[in-house]
């Protein structure tokens, strides 16, 4: 598909049935379409918090920070297994998605509201179907959050189920 | 404040300048509306999530279990320092307000939309300003997502600050 703005991020390419994530997917209407690409060795998501996303007023939320440091992650990791497999973001071949087992966030400061924030992210490790994967919240200039994920391949249970909502 | 429910949660008591949280504060117009009460020794956040509080279609965002546990969480923490201090909700002292220093979250199983769900969390160890809290999230009888937060007293530098957005 097209890419909407000016870089190609790893979930403007997944497939349609796995596009629906509230956190990055492109088809979620009500998310927060959050963007991962690579950054020379380093992947990158930045996103611009809304005004209610707070915490305490003037400090963003803890959950989105979360949300924020898992889309990221997963994204990172469809990123390298793709990459390791000789591919980057626009290629014809499917795209790997992957899910979270674990996720870890430690709140080294308060985050201020207003400015961008911008996640970088390391791969630490890489298995057949598991990536983990180092981030940092960027703002202003300052490290405020920083986040640890185990992401895997989404396991064929996951396939898209009809909502019984 | 009056209980706008069935039952008094600790939320509903949280001063006015810090009920703005977009997961749990009872002034945010668009947040989650996390309420979290005692269950006896336990502590219990319930949560119906939106149709497209989604992942994959069909299974719940890790964003939003996060941020559930995040909150559920802080608001398990100030239950216990309250009643520490003889206290429980809806009595005229004033209620501590924690906020989150590390979260961890493991993702057990894919988590179906659909039914409500419950968290229910144990006060771990808790110091004089510093509280442990495991929790469990439950869906459909089954524990799909497990959690654990050291929360702490909202510190001085984090009073309300109008926003730069």
């Amino acid at each position: 598909m097209p890419t909407p703005i000016e870089f190609r991020a790893i979930q403007d390419y997944y497939a349609d049935d796995f596009a629906w994530c509230f956190g990055c997917g492109r088809l979620n209407d009500h998310g927060h379409h959050f963007r991962t690409r690579w950054d020379g060795d380093e992947t990158l998501t930045e996103f611009q918090p809304e005004p209610d996303h707070i915490a305490i007023p003037g400090y963003v939320y803890g959950g989105l920070l979360a949300s924020l440091i898992d889309c990221h992650s997963t994204g990172s990791a469809a990123l390298a297994l793709y990459r390791r497999d000789g591919h980057e973001p626009g290629d014809d071949a499917p795209v790997p998605r992957c899910v979270t087992a674990s996720l870890k966030v430690e709140f080294l400061k308060p985050t201020p509201l207003g400015a961008p924030l911008a996640v970088r992210g390391r791969i630490l490790e890489m298995g057949t179907r598991k990536v983990r994967v180092e981030s940092d919240v960027w703002v202003n200039g300052d490290i405020v959050v920083r986040g640890e994920v185990v992401a895997v391949l989404a396991p064929d249970s996951m396939k898209p189920r009809p909502s019984t909502s």
